[in-house]
């Protein structure tokens, strides 16, 4: 009863030039040496499912509005605006829900060869950025956010002290997409004692390259963007913008130092006003792009789990919308289809950064 | 201006026992050696953003019902089910917005050492898999269900077949949240001719195994999982369903068959028959566990690209609804962190199905 037409598709050797600009292209990513593949024709598609935008829940009284500290255990770090008579303008806390154990014990791993498990221990904070019930860290002004990225420089380096401390993310989840669950302006920090794969991998691959060049890849990579000039988005000659070669999502801009520096934490006050700054207006870019977007940003900076030749990683802030999902192939394969290519995506960053400043540090 | 407090949390290597069932814990997934976080605690967190509820555009015709085939490419796979007067029941398509490139050309890579790009080549197919405006294969009858996977079979051995081909991936997302566009039940087949990093590092884990054990590790662990009666949630001596160990997304399923085969499309009619019957069920609880929940399934084979000792290989379907996002912490370390651990979802599973029907092969 079943009837199968003969195979339409054979895959001949044929020798064709590069990928046009219309091609679904993999492109490798020098840094992780994952394989991304683009399909800018999947944007076409027609949507019949939409996604509604999101709903607030009225009836949560926020935790991180001033008046309401008692809803979050002590701060663990407290910011203030100089001149204010408030008690705190940026104000760290431990998780209430935390992601690791924060007890001040120790397990052994269960051996079994087959079902390993062990408490994963370290920290989980969150940073409030404002007394106010603000939304975008682009509606904060520049003396908060610098604040806001001297809290994150403080709290790297009291982590990175910690025995046992290996791995530190610190990262911003805005909207449901990107996996919020409270409104009001906010960062995380997770400290854990396991280094994860894919960030060792990452490290050995930056190594190879500074052991076979004798330069920092990123570094290499600034260079080339700067001199290929398709995918940057801002260079002030302290801080620079791009569109990563092989990004896996969508939107991506990559923000990080001009001159090599393998920790954030140790950025000089200068480049951390530079960095903040850029920070601050890349959202303000992607929420004129792409109003209401839910998106992530995640900073990178060397593991305290690496020390041998640690010169070789070079710290950034990942930026990213929630566009598409992560659906069954790239759970599968691990690959993601991403349907806008980095030079399309840094065009359009740098049309809306010359429409707000036109004398922006677009092109130099 | 800032004030920082003494830091608070140093962690100390005092032994303590195995993780309890509350204790954010990270367990090692055996095959694919990545470790997740289990953070049960974290399921009681406020929720002021409310997922999106999905909304469905009435103005899209359905490409896939039956009189509309002229929507999409001719069929290059047909069934029928027995004494139907209908030209079709089942039928696959190439995807019209293909994710790689369908043409008979090969590329030759871009040689750059920071910049390397590459058409990818293969194959997008749709199956659609219902004449009906059906949107869940729980709706299909059981003699659709394995005409369908009849289809699963033909087309993967189709190209397996195909020169070039390295690696095939069979997928399903139902909903938004799952990177689905359309309402109509389908599922997609994307084979190219590039093996992701993550396939091959899963087989080379595979591969240790089975050279250190004379054993597959997959078999091991359904033994396992037997003996353990934890996280099995099905077995009638042909197929096994399971919450692994590790999962990395709440509530996962994986359904497989009982006797080792690596490749799905080898699969006996028997088998082919439980194993359908087996999928359609799982998804049916899913849905009652979780109305309307977005979710994807993977199918898992042994790829073309893989040929040595290609034996230690154990198909799979991965069933998993989309419950939690892939936020900030996830996407900078590759590291999951999922709020249900699988001996709990494991026990929804087997409630609802005993519901259904007592007599079902849970424990045996």
């Amino acid at each position: 009863m079943i009837e199968t037409t003969k195979p339409v598709e054979i895959i001949q050797p044929q020798v064709s030039p590069t990928p046009s600009q219309h091609q679904p292209q993999s492109r490798l990513d020098p840094i992780t040496q994952q394989w991304s593949i683009f399909a800018p024709g999947r944007v076409e598609r027609p949507e019949e499912i939409l996604s509604e935008t999101e709903k607030v829940d009225q009836t949560v009284r926020c935790p991180f509005c001033a008046d309401h500290e008692d809803q979050t255990p002590p701060p663990v770090w407290i910011g203030r605006l100089p001149g204010t008579q408030n008690d705190w303008s940026v104000r760290v806390v431990p998780n209430k829900y935390p992601a690791v154990e924060t007890a001040h014990t120790k397990s052994k791993a269960v051996q079994n060869d087959l079902f390993q498990q062990q408490i994963v221990r370290g920290g989980h904070e969150v940073f409030v950025e404002s007394r106010q019930h603000i939304q975008s860290i682009a509606d904060l002004d520049l003396a908060e956010v610098l604040l806001l990225f001297q809290a994150y420089q403080d709290r790297l380096n009291h982590w990175r002290k910690v025995d046992g401390i290996e791995y530190i993310s610190l990262f911003k989840n805005v909207g449901a997409k990107a996996g919020a669950s409270l409104c009001h302006s906010h960062s995380q920090l997770i400290a854990t004692d396991r280094l994860p794969a894919q960030t060792l991998d990452a490290f050995e691959n930056v190594n190879r390259h500074r052991q076979k060049t004798g330069c920092c890849l990123q570094c290499d990579l600034i260079r080339a963007e700067l001199k290929a000039k398709k995918r940057i988005v801002w260079n002030d000659g302290i801080s620079v913008a791009f569109c990563p070669f092989a990004s896996r999502l969508p939107m991506m801009l990559r923000i990080t130092s001009a001159e090599h520096q393998a920790c954030f934490e140790e950025l000089d006050q200068t480049t951390l006003q530079s960095v903040s700054r850029l920070v601050h207006r890349s959202v303000s870019w992607l929420e004129k792009l792409r109003p209401g977007t839910a998106y992530n940003y995640c900073l990178n900076t060397r593991p305290p789990g690496i020390t041998d030749t640690a010169d070789a990683f070079h710290w950034s802030v990942d930026l990213f919308p929630r566009m598409n999902q992560v659906a069954g192939f790239e759970w599968s394969s691990g690959c993601m289809i991403n349907p806008i290519l980095p030079e399309t995506a840094a065009a359009k960053y740098r049309s809306i950064a010359k429409s707000e400043d036109p004398r922006s540090a677009l092109s130099s």
